[in-house]
């Protein structure tokens, strides 16, 4: 993991951050399922990710049309059922206009 | 660590990406230190942190102009100038506006 190589701004942040109840195997499976699914949609830019108590992944895209999307995507959608129901004690997540960066 | 607990959109975040070079004890009180010193920044409203590989390490703003204040706060200034000379291999800023958010 990286961090992500993203364009000049403007573009998307997909804050998600999340509290897990249980970690099983198949929660791990269902993540880096998801991670490569993220990849392949139109207006993916890049993904970054860390867990301690506190998971955070932010996900970064060209347009606002291609979050909607991707948040409607089948397989992501059965993915976040199975999240609410199973895996997730909380979640939050935040849609995020990138006005400006830096980096070292 | 908690799921900061954050007001109606629009607000504002700073995504803080990083990879250390070293992780001395040093560089975990200051972090540390700048945590606490960011809550009792004017326009402060929450943080969130995890760290594997990558630190993920977001912070929420009322403002843009309250961001621009923090990143000028003379401790604060000292600590991103020690944390370039030895700590971080690299690391990425960006400033966004939190548009919508929703929570599970």
């Amino acid at each position: 993991m990286n961090i992500a190589n993203t364009p000049e701004t403007p573009y998307y942040a997909v804050i998600f951050t999340s509290v897990l109840s249980t970690a099983t195997a198949e929660y791990t499976k269902m993540a880096d399922e998801m991670e490569q699914l993220a990849k392949k949609q139109p207006g993916f830019l890049g993904i970054e990710s860390a867990r301690n108590e506190l998971g955070i992944t932010v996900s970064y895209w060209e347009t606002e049309e291609a979050i909607t999307q991707w948040k409607r995507n089948a397989r992501h959608l059965f993915a976040q059922q199975r999240g609410k129901e199973e895996w997730y004690k909380q979640y939050q997540v935040r849609v995020c206009k990138v006005e400006r960066a830096y980096r070292f």
